[in-house]
């Protein structure tokens, strides 16, 4: 394997100069200015897995973003290796917050800078260059393909649509995907599973039109108000959800899997101190970890209503906003979470108000079982590069597309993540440390070497 | 008088269009781009008192907007009476809303639509065309005064400084105001007082970055969740306003007043229905004249915090504002009013987040006695006009200068409002009825004709 090392050793800086180029793109799914950035990143994945060494490569048109289909196949008798990834990012803002340009990327300290470094652009081009150190030392040993979508931040409308036309096209083995984190370098980890969602809407509307609130204040319900304690009485005072029914079809963890959470080297202090808050809030009854984890959760995402620009203006606002968003586990369905959320939230409206709740997108929570022939290959492989065994863990982020892949592909996932916690995802600063960057193309070809022995 | 009808008659039509190229002009307070329009604005009024026949206009600076005093002296040994009005406007947004441009004003069913048409710009422009008609007409039996300021909306931060600085410019024998409503032109009234205002900000910081909602959310208090649950436990069940001491102040209105303002022809009925609303809302054991009127209000002007924009974003954010307002009553003082609610919210802020609030700006409660001798001239003129008694009524809005003005002064205020509340104030689409222009026009002469005989 010291051909890996040397063909890496040797072409490393021009690997990184090529991630930067396709930072700074800036295809962001969810805005429909962006559009035109989206194919342009698009045609750049295609142009680099040609270059990488795929024989073929497809750009395929959905109904929303395109999406890049390529292939390596050297024999169909050999096992073969889907990897699943996406080339689109998430919004930059709060633009203000950060400290270079979200798709001017910089390195500072062994770091990159840039909106999408380790969300995921960063993640799947480590598989393009894996890909490209095994084609060019000739020691490809299984079939690869890419699935390689933009529609990822926004819930992958229209990708179902496109594995169901495609099942032969994306027939293979298993599927791979790096786009979770691990604890550290020092801590190697592999994500069992990621958390479901359920994205919604909520819009509340008072009086027909934006009032004087001192003409009509005190007189006509405040969507704001209203909208605020709507919000409030979601969570009791123990940080339970109290949304009826919400909980009901949550597989309670074992005590055997609680105590292998605990056992994970963490330190809530350090947790707290990164985050730069006092104490730390969840479900009573549950650690960290756990509340991330194992366990469902309801956050708003974003709120707004009335007069939010500079200085002051006394209105009392027709409608208010809210973002809100659940993170599932098993057994949690995301369209039933989605009914109940929606429900109750239209039937807590008071008669003051008109309460509208409508979903964004959802996907389903899955887990990954840890004697599968994939999860064995990739703690082997990080085993080879790492030294250490990989600890299992429960991630808390979604990937709305795994339950359905295992659906109609009949294959299993496993999640090869090579982010951190810290890299600020979906935040500002986001940032991917180059050396994971590296560590993630080396580690890659051992899967590949380990999942076509086992 | 038939002389003022016929000079008003023959000049109509130019009276109209003055004022629209007056409301042409953006003069937003709130919003430091438009400085330079707030100077045009200023100048623009010194034009006008000019050519409608004052003596002296002169703009004068502040560490603000600039504001303009004009005076026609006829004989020092006259009353005089001081116009007070203000050439700023609220903010436009939310500018989708408005059927027309905000500066760009359009007459539509004899309503002048634009910004500013109502409060202020349309209500103080009439006295100058009422100077104008007097003077033209060689009938003016008071000395007129103006003062037309540029920072109402934002709290008159600097008129404080200009009035105490400058009472023997200001000095006259009551103030008239028009800026405020009347009930309709078939039941015309006068308002006897407004409302107070305490006006706060309030920034929730929880994490000391924005997170993702997956990766971190359960595990750390989000500030909008906790935002909403501060603002909700802020009204009880009966709506009543849950800050301690906060009621400690207000004088009970006697049920005699209760009584009259029960006997003002109102419609609850009709008043949810041009609202939109299937129920009214307001705190428990007052009518709704009540609540707006001699109730103090807390009110929630604007809220924001996460993501804002089109589509889904999953973050956990570090920050979610509000701007909150109160609407005060005889004897509440803004002051501490103030202090009680930016207290309160730093003490029910929960250990995971961190609050700050602070005060836009303030202004205390007024009420005008109804024996005076201004208060007299008022309603004797509108009965010249409207042929009727005008009905007195309290009206919920501010002007937050009144209490400054008369102790500084010395001298009471008497509200003559020409606008509706059905006027869209602050709102968009804010308007103004031609008739009310004129009308306005119309009584003012009788006002001065009535004070300087009184």
């Amino acid at each position: 394997m010291q051909a890996w090392k040397d063909y890496q050793a040797q072409h490393k800086d021009r690997f990184l100069n090529e991630l930067l180029d396709l930072l700074r793109i800036p295809s962001i799914s969810a805005k429909s200015e962006h559009k035109a950035d989206m194919q342009k990143c698009a045609e750049a994945v295609q142009q680099r897995l040609l270059e990488a060494g795929a024989d073929k490569v497809e750009i395929y048109t959905t109904e929303g973003h395109p999406l890049v289909y390529g292939e390596k196949i050297i024999d169909p008798a050999k096992p073969t290796v889907l990897v699943y990834g996406h080339y689109d990012v998430q919004p930059a803002e709060p633009l203000e917050l950060w400290k270079s340009g979200p798709f001017d990327p910089v390195i500072i300290d062994g770091k990159i800078f840039a909106r999408g470094s380790c969300d995921d652009k960063g993640q799947f081009y480590m598989h393009v260059k894996a890909l490209e150190t095994m084609v060019k030392t000739n020691t490809l040993t299984t079939n690869i393909k890419f699935c390689i979508e933009g529609e990822e931040e926004v819930g992958s409308p229209n990708l179902g649509k496109f594995v169901a036309a495609n099942k032969d096209l994306l027939k293979a083995d298993c599927i791979l995907i790096s786009d979770t984190a691990m604890l550290s370098l020092e801590t190697p980890s592999i994500d069992t599973g990621v958390r479901g969602l359920s994205y919604i809407e909520v819009e509340v509307t008072g009086p027909n039109r934006d009032l004087h609130s001192g003409v009509y204040g005190g007189a006509v319900a405040n969507p704001i108000t209203i909208l605020a304690k709507m919000i409030a009485s979601c969570h009791d005072e123990n940080n339970h959800i109290t949304i009826p029914r919400f909980y009901d079809d949550v597989v309670e963890a074992t005590p055997e899997e609680r105590k292998l959470m605990a056992a994970a080297p963490y330190n809530e202090k350090e947790y707290a101190a990164d985050l730069g808050v006092k104490e730390l809030w969840g479900e009573k009854g549950f650690t960290t970890n756990e509340r991330t984890g194992i366990r469902p959760t309801l956050e708003l995402n974003g709120i707004w209503g009335g007069y939010i620009g500079e200085g002051a203006k006394t209105v009392l606002p027709s409608k208010a906003f809210a973002k809100i968003s659940a993170r599932l586990v098993p057994n949690q369905s995301s369209d039933k979470i989605t009914d109940l959320i929606i429900n109750h939230l239209e039937k807590i409206a008071p008669p003051y108000v008109t309460v509208r709740a409508s979903l964004h997108h959802g996907g389903e929570p899955y887990m990954t079982p840890i004697d599968s022939k994939a999860y064995k290959a990739a703690a082997a492989a990080i085993k080879d590069t790492f030294g250490k065994e990989a600890i299992p863990v429960r991630g808390g982020g979604s990937i709305p597309i795994c339950a359905l892949f295992e659906k109609e592909l009949g294959i299993k996932i496993v999640f090869m993540g090579f982010g951190l916690d810290s890299d600020n995802l979906h935040s500002p600063n986001e940032k991917f440390n180059v050396e994971n960057f590296y560590k993630g193309i080396e580690t890659i070809p051992h899967f590949h070497k380990h999942f076509s022995a086992i």
